[in-house]
């Protein structure tokens, strides 16, 4: 199967290294980063463009822009991995529905365009009788998506309840551990790496609440808007509060649920005993779907990182070049 | 989707009580217990069945048998749910056979089948253009199955470990928690029907085994068998080593784990941190997949239970309805 990427950032490398690396019948014929682009119908050199990427910071032609790319180039699945705009979910948005016009599959990890035009895209699709992924916005590695479609199916969804923001993990996991202050875990993570200059983002919840707009719609479909979720932050959380939480045996995490009975959509510190199977520790995330049938399934796995997500991306493609494809 | 089940203890009733109930776009036009069979090709009416079963022990004819029904009725796959015999596999791996020589897919809970003949019986559906899918023989409702066909395609499984014994997962727990003996705890894992009479087939990990083998099968397809397995039960296990255990922090747990490059195919009691995401309680099942790209992924659940295994089955069918069937 055909496919074109577009963005190079950590995950589209990624993306690209494991398409180049691996005998997957899969075909780069089109790549776009920021700057620039490149399109061969038969294959694009991988290695090579990685290599100039690394290089000049740029993969291919200034003349050709992303959009070129997408209109021109010969593809049957469009990768669309470019950075998450949580207002406007643009330019992502306008790339995914050029490509549904075209009746071209699209594979995505940018959750603004799914949070902010799922409906509309998931029509667009539809009428265009091709297929929009993202297993990848949510939680990663974890599969959640296919085990909603497939592994769960049959099953009412009656709750979930997830871990789905590694960088507030991995500052409640050090604040337990080590008995830090948000602020000193704060700029730990900042030296890892989890955490961007301006952390807003991620502490104050939004990032969690994104994705739990985006697993509600996908599992109910009840239109369910980021202003919708009832959501607190982690950055008011003091020592005190983890100490006492210690004492009893337990522990803070910052939860994503949605009960629809009980009209719940929230994200929110909540106290968890050690055990309590959504207790991961560091950057992990964790899901725990409540059903009628399979009753409580916990998924746990690593909600970020460059092969991490190149892996669910990957998933979403070969489901499409299974099921859907119509020339390879 | 028409399907014919062969088999009516509590995995069966579940099976039947979910598509009598749920609108799957599955019609049960064949049914057998150990004792009796009914065919009718319009769909039998389950809820009447079901109340014959409990009044008289039997849903049909006497003078129809399961193989009557396996030969004779009208249906796009079988749902094969009878008791497992570990040594033979036998009568289930005639009953499948029959099924597949008729082009007919199959769905099974039975590790029998799988764990001895998997190879022959995936070769025979292969030959006749339909599936053997078996989702419900490891780790009950936790989609394992799935995930590894869907959730991980692109990734190599360079190893796995699970507690996929809920029998020994609830007598170590019981140990763990409450300092009982090996002995006291295995009484109170009987009075609450989670251990049978001959409790052998479960603590000496011969259960587990045999999961590991199928897992093994399915993903590496290196034909290991049962007595390949490196197997100590729990039957040994002391109170003193489990309190030497939780003194560190950590607690025992009745680990099956496979790692190819190392040449471990092994099931034994394992010193675990509390923390460890395989440290579940009571009967949960829990199994770790190591792979290249999403590195490790988690899935827990309930490893046994009548509509905990339906949905495990409900899967299998939605999935071959899906992709497979050419009537409805």
């Amino acid at each position: 199967m055909k496919v074109a990427l577009i963005g190079m950032g950590s995950v589209g490398k990624g993306v690209a290294g494991v398409i180049a690396r691996k005998d997957l019948g899969l075909t780069i014929t089109g790549i776009a980063d920021s700057t620039s682009g490149c399109v061969d119908p038969d294959g694009l050199d991988i290695a090579n463009l990685l290599l100039n990427k690394s290089k000049n910071g740029c993969c291919g032609d200034r003349q050709i822009s992303a959009m070129d790319v997408i209109k021109k180039a010969d593809y049957d699945a469009l990768i669309e991995v470019t950075p998450t705009n949580a207002l406007t979910g643009e330019p992502a948005i306008g790339y995914i529905k050029t490509a549904l016009l075209r009746k071209k599959h699209v594979v995505t990890s940018n959750k603004g365009p799914i949070a902010l035009a799922y409906k509309e895209l998931h029509a667009l699709a539809h009428k265009n009788g091709v297929v929009l992924r993202y297993e990848a916005t949510v939680a990663g590695a974890v599969p959640v998506m296919h085990t909603l479609e497939h592994g769960l199916a049959g099953n009412e969804i009656l709750a979930l309840y997830g871990v789905l923001n590694g960088t507030c993990n991995y500052i409640l996991t050090r604040m337990a551990d080590e008995g830090l202050t948000y602020e000193q875990a704060l700029l730990e993570a900042r030296e890892m790496g989890y955490a961007e200059a301006d952390p807003t983002y991620d502490v104050q919840g939004i990032d969690a609440a994104i994705k739990l707009v985006i697993l509600a719609n996908t599992i109910w479909g009840n239109g369910v808007r980021l202003n919708d979720v009832d959501r607190t932050g982690i950055d008011l959380l003091t020592a005190d509060a983890l100490r006492l939480a210690e004492e009893e045996g337990c522990t803070i995490r910052l939860i994503a649920e949605a009960i629809p009975r009980k009209h719940i959509l929230r994200v929110s510190p909540r106290i968890l005993g050690k055990n309590h199977p959504l207790v991961v520790d560091g950057t992990l995330n964790a899901l725990t779907l409540e059903t009628d049938l399979a009753k409580e399934i916990t998924l746990i796995g690593r909600g970020a990182g460059s092969t991490e997500t190149a892996s669910a991306i990957i998933g979403d493609l070969l489901f499409i070049k299974d099921r859907y494809a119509r020339s390879t």
